[in-house]
């Protein structure tokens, strides 16, 4: 089979793309949000559960009720940034399945208590994935992606997830990067030394 | 700025590909494991922690001790896949991080007892973030993936993790899939059913 991707492809998805932390001035359209989700929805999750859920800070309201709950360092480019997604993931994932996934009776491997570890593991285990697949699609689209771990994932919950069905997993700044701000990238390890054919 | 990626590697990396579960024989080279690995790492993680570990079992011999560990309905498409990665985190990432991460002394933000917690689940979400990575990375360069989660974590870490440091996250087989085996794609949420603009 052909390599089906051209190197322009790896290059914005990948090899040139960079986590930044300074914003150009140009907003951007809920539309591409939407076709960001649209794309990234497709990638697998196991039994189809799908448990990633967002939220796209815009608005200069919804910001400031996020400043509070980042670390110091991560406010400034948080406040720049067109959109602020937030990434959560549903702990009841499971109550779609019947919906998601009906060849099976899937719910019951994850519904109740005896089971609460492994809907915990799975639900992160499978909104991160989902969010893996978000950030590549927005590159796809031309976005740049900044995102973080350096928050307070309760008061984020309390304020953007009440219920507490949701957990907050990180956030994710999004916009066109500005590349003169851009630092020197950190170094990767070889193949080597963390992988292994056997 | 334009969309950088093209409606075909759209495709093969999102739209079209599936999760496959019947492969056609034809091998996997090790080159194109190395070149997959060589692209998924340039993806970002949380100060560039790097905590995925993995294992290509290609060997008859390396088939034979991991199917034991994995559910029934795992085993067959297990043994017919060129290759089966067992994707993994190291719990020690943190130790890496004055070479990964020079800027600051992020080894004290993980290491020492107190912090069990954030660097087990900063292993987990970053680790999980570089196996998505992978796959995308494998579908670019045209390969099929057939990731799992049914299996008996402890009895690979055992087998394929010994020393306790590297804790198996998911299993994914890789190869060309056979696309005449495909049931119809399983339904996704709608933006407006998982997402918000606020």
């Amino acid at each position: 089979m052909a390599q089906p991707v051209d190197r322009s492809a790896l290059n914005a998805l990948f090899l040139d793309a960079r986590t930044h932390s300074f914003w150009l001035d140009k907003p951007v359209e809920d539309a591409l949000l939407h076709r960001a989700y649209e794309i990234a929805r497709m990638g697998p999750t196991s039994a189809n559960c799908s448990p990633m859920r967002a939220v796209f800070v815009k608005s200069r309201e919804a910001k400031q009720r996020l400043l509070p709950a980042l670390m110091e360092g991560n406010r400034e480019k948080t406040l720049a940034a067109p959109v602020t997604a937030i990434f959560g993931n549903d702990s009841q994932f499971y109550d779609h399945l019947p919906r998601l996934f009906p060849h099976a009776d899937a719910r019951a491997w994850f519904a109740g208590p005896g089971n609460a570890q492994v809907a915990a593991t799975t639900a992160f285990r499978n909104g991160t994935l989902q969010a893996a697949y978000f950030m590549l699609a927005a590159r796809a689209l031309g976005l740049d992606c900044g995102p973080m771990s350096g928050f307070d994932n309760a008061a984020v919950d309390r304020e953007f997830f009440p219920g507490g069905r949701i957990k907050s997993n990180f956030i994710c700044n999004l916009g066109y990067g500005d590349p003169a701000k851009l630092f020197a990238r950190g170094p990767r390890f070889e193949f080597d030394e963390v992988c292994s054919i056997v």
